[in-house]
């Protein structure tokens, strides 16, 4: 379940450079392997209302073992799962939350909120391997 | 209202048989007539975002005394039933929630969740008649 | 984080065992290390309210990996810890939960409430070694 | 509103560098003057109990633009302030909160929770001035 504070805080720096990188200023959030916060941060000029979207997609993605996204495919209307998005406290199933990987073994999660989903997922992925 | 510990036990049992048999690891769950929690096991490395899945199904099914699948005929957006999946704390309308049946009587609730739809109805099914 | 099923159904028919010997219905509660439920079972007749109770205990014995009786020893009102009791979403400082210890290691956590204080205790104590 | 990622970063290092240095785990929190998330790290081993604790009291200093200390004053049964604490979603009365300034301006309030009571106001008032 422990992710080290030494990896969270190096998944979220590489995260943190592609934010920049790319500017997009977002929230990072990494979940140990059972859902409990590890690290945090809100780039300056961040939205608000982001720090709740990257939790709730570190927290998918956590549940499910899989990206938010992948989730996502169980939330769509033709996947008929109805109220599925309200189990859990509410699942978020769009790009943006990753486990990462170290030596392809799952650690933590990422959820990264902020910017357009595309950048979202970009930056998730420059953290989501250590 | 009281399903004993005894029969509860044996209806789960009969479930998780049949998860073992398809290689499917699952959560379940047993309500009473009222609602309660009588029976709860997580099978090892099943989800833990289908915890809650599982309890809202059994919940949703006992809610409505039918199967959750049933209950979600009423949640399709065709049904017009604007606000009705958010009432009750939340109604998960497909399959995978059963009442239990012993002599034709209901005498609870089963709810499964953690593998493909049609594989937690069948699991759910076996622990469905005792 | 994963105590296993077998090791979850050994933990809690012990205390079973235990509570049907001194005729005490109990509620017992099973969480992993990380706090999510493994097994739970209900004994006929034990208390509705005692359902939460077991559930809380538990909770709060895995917060702060000890017993839920010794986290109350923060929450008497001599230990000016104010609102201490509100956070986690409600601790339970009274005994009743405890870790599970293999070979010294916690693996989860028992929480038990049905009968008397002390009778809660010496079930709880009955399924915290395997 | 806006404490800097790079003062936030800071405040926090200075705690952990203090925690390290006393050897206790705990969990830094770090919210801007409205109360928004601006910085976590829960360090290696710190309780998860903790990390609502941490929250509610950086939250309750922020709340009153004073230390979770002070606010405890309101929150002793001789204050009479029937129901004080359940306000605000729950306060938090006990040290470990405080305001962070800089150039005696407050930019932000730091939470601490993970050990006793005085090492965790010891290792806030690390961060409390950058």
């Amino acid at each position: 379940m422990e992710i080290t504070m030494e990896q969270a805080t190096t998944a979220a720096r590489q995260a943190e450079l592609k934010a920049t990188e790319i500017q997009v200023p977002v929230n990072i959030v990494i979940l140990d392997t059972a859902g409990y916060l590890k690290f945090f941060v809100r780039m300056d000029n961040a939205f608000i209302g982001s720090i709740d979207i990257a939790l709730q997609k570190a927290k998918t993605a956590m549940l499910f073992r899989t990206s938010s996204e992948m989730v996502g495919e169980f939330l769509k209307p033709e996947a008929h799962a109805y109220g599925l998005s309200q189990t859990n406290g509410g699942l978020v199933g769009f790009p943006g939350g990753l486990p990462i990987l170290k030596n392809k073994d799952i650690i933590g999660y990422i959820g990264i909120s902020g910017g357009a989903v595309p950048q979202d997922l970009l930056i998730a992925t420059a953290g989501s391997t250590i």
